[in-house]
């Protein structure tokens, strides 16, 4: 039996001291706890780095205080829009899923799509249908229904720049300073498998189809043995173009940087095209690095000492 | 005015010497170089690598030969549903397109979404929605039809192996072995700039919303001026798995090799996992790469010296 260790995001953004009461923060706190402790638990248990990392993000995606799932924002139609990737470190299989509406949890259906077919990538209703055949809960798409989150949605969705979720991130703060990007775990487990997974409900009022980097393999989920498993944050747009998750696992294993080198010039990169976000990756001995270059991200982990963090803001 | 050469492929696949009839195979070499003149008379007029990669794959996507636009295979719908996407390796900016049934040139729709959008992928109908937008053309579905590819797979939809992509790739040879993969064209300009471009049908009677590598920024399509660009073809799944466009950027880059060195070990980890396929590469100084691991290749290149080449087989 060797170390085990796990880590935990819930979204970069722009978040900044005192924007919560403390109960607000604590609810945060308590949830990622709580998300950190259910994959945790299933390593403790020699179970594996796959099925951490999909009992985690299940619970960020059941939770309403996150961009995922039950928490997804809407898109600039009013619907919840979902997208979300696994990837197992062991054979380098991955699944993915692209702009879902009625998938109550995604993670589960990007798994689906690693292990019960040949692709990697399948979208819109198609994945859908494919979910239903897999038997993976399917619900009525006002299961992601808030009303307040909706009438924020609502009630900025004309404003100037609130149209291109590019612009959205930086003007339509009343959207996206509590609701940025994006859940995600990774995971090594007892026996020295790593694992990936992401989810996200996108872009507040994102138009035109527009995808990000959760549901692409190599820009925000990797995982390879061999060096890491890595989970992305941010301005997607930004990390798909420089293969963010993929280019940490290339720089450790063909410049031989450690974890924490590599994830730090990935975000390095992100910031000299412009962009903003954060990740978290770990390492095939449970070493962890969670940079990012916003002023908050909601973040998490257990090493293989046992010790617990949790943290929202720099 | 420096070096600029062109490379084009029109998709990797098991064809055998003697498939064709002496005016059919005729008829391929013809298309290939008419796509590598149209994108080699913009590289010697001093035009640029983003012009010249559009012009030479619309040829290709005009023409019912490949597996890309006009030639686009069928889904399991019976449906024509293409992806793309393009990448300037100025400024890494990149655009790309997935599981659309309308735009006449899947490129040049990429292309749109790369310049006049802060978004990289697009998909579905809000990719057609913001096509119309642009003013890129819009055609009916039934430009894409084809009476015989249409009865081609009408005849072996229900084959066993026929629903899964992965599967039909192996078992269904009656229609894939004339319709395999994917076009692309990459191309350095006389000022030192790269660029890529990828466009496809995707896999004869794809089910589920099937996505590969060819919308896939780092996956089936790359350009960094750094170091190279990259067009790949062939069983996708195994292309986004390994990020194979962008590991050629970051072999080259943080392992000093050369590009033949990166996109010989590139094929070759794909040939590790079990999967087949081609790509094409051009490095910062025009110099050209075109290895496949599959029994043909349809491709073709204008070297820096001004030296033409077609071919299909090994």
């Amino acid at each position: 039996m060797g170390n085990y260790a796990i880590a935990i995001h819930g979204g970069a953004g722009r978040l900044m001291a005192g924007v919560f009461t403390p109960e607000q923060e604590k609810a945060y706190h308590e949830k990622l706890s709580e998300a950190l402790q259910a994959g945790y638990i299933i390593l403790t248990n020699s179970g594996t780095a796959v099925d951490a990392v999909e009992a985690a993000v299940r619970i960020l995606e059941d939770s309403p205080l996150f961009n995922a799932g039950k928490g997804s924002v809407f898109n600039c139609e009013g619907q919840n829009e979902m997208d979300a990737s696994i990837m197992n470190g062991k054979n380098l299989k991955a699944g993915a899923i692209a702009a879902v509406h009625t998938i109550r949890n995604p993670v589960a259906c990007a798994r689906a799509v690693m292990e019960k077919s040949p692709h990697v990538l399948l979208a819109g209703h198609g994945a859908e249908k494919f979910a239903a055949e897999c038997g993976i809960e399917i619900v009525d798409p006002s299961y992601f229904y808030d009303e307040e989150r909706y009438q924020q949605w609502f009630a900025t969705k004309d404003m100037e720049g609130a149209s291109w979720a590019g612009d959205t991130y930086i003007t339509n703060q009343v959207n996206t300073e509590k609701k940025l990007g994006t859940v995600g775990c990774v995971a090594l487990d007892s026996t020295g498998n790593l694992a990936a997974a992401t989810s996200t409900g996108g872009v507040n009022n994102k138009k035109f189809g527009r995808v990000g980097d959760s549901p692409i393999i190599g820009a925000g989920c990797y995982a390879d043995n061999k060096t890491c498993a890595v989970s992305c944050t941010g301005e997607g747009e930004y990390f798909i173009r420089q293969s963010t998750a993929y280019d940490i696992a290339a720089l450790m294993e063909y410049k031989g940087f450690t974890v924490a080198q590599a994830a730090t010039e990935a975000i390095k990169k992100i910031a000299q095209l412009g962009g903003e976000g954060g990740l978290i990756a770990i390492d095939n001995q449970g070493n962890i690095s969670v940079p990012f270059n916003t002023s908050s991200m909601f973040r998490g982990w257990i090493n293989t000492q046992g010790e617990k963090f949790t943290g929202i803001f720099r």
